[in-house]
């Protein structure tokens, strides 16, 4: 199964969306959105404007929340939102 | 079905995980997260933090997200983490 990894930081909400459609249009059967820290809230956001371009095609597999270590050892909230396109 | 819903603003994230405590003490069966926009990163702090009280008793029902009219009229992004207390 292939999978596409979209971490969200600071480039504009657009690019993470043209990423997870180009992901889709190139055959990725999934796509994670991921958000740590402050970025959680952009996750989600990459997410609507997702939806509002794939509307119902655009199924949501799984939200996963959670803490995990962050490089510098620290604990850091993370959002994994996986997501498929079923035509 | 008794629910407390805890919706997640300026306050200390303690104070937040405090209240989904003594809501489920005083009989909740279920506690819903709740953050939007900009406090959607803290509800999925508040979670963490509450699952480090509660440990393996704290069980998902269910991680929600989408967007939804703010008062102004204006769509928000919203998270919605319902939780329950298993002993």
């Amino acid at each position: 199964m292939t999978k596409e990894v979209i971490v969200v930081r600071d480039k504009p909400v657009s690019e993470y969306v043209l990423n997870a459609v180009v992901a889709f249009n190139s055959g990725a059967e999934e796509v994670e959105i991921v958000g740590r820290g402050r970025y959680i809230s952009k996750a989600v956001v990459v997410f609507n404007r997702l939806r509002e371009r794939l509307e119902e095609t655009l199924k949501v597999v799984n939200v996963e929340i959670g803490s995990e270590e962050s490089r510098r050892g620290r604990p850091v909230a993370y959002i994994k939102i996986r997501v498929t396109q079923g035509l």
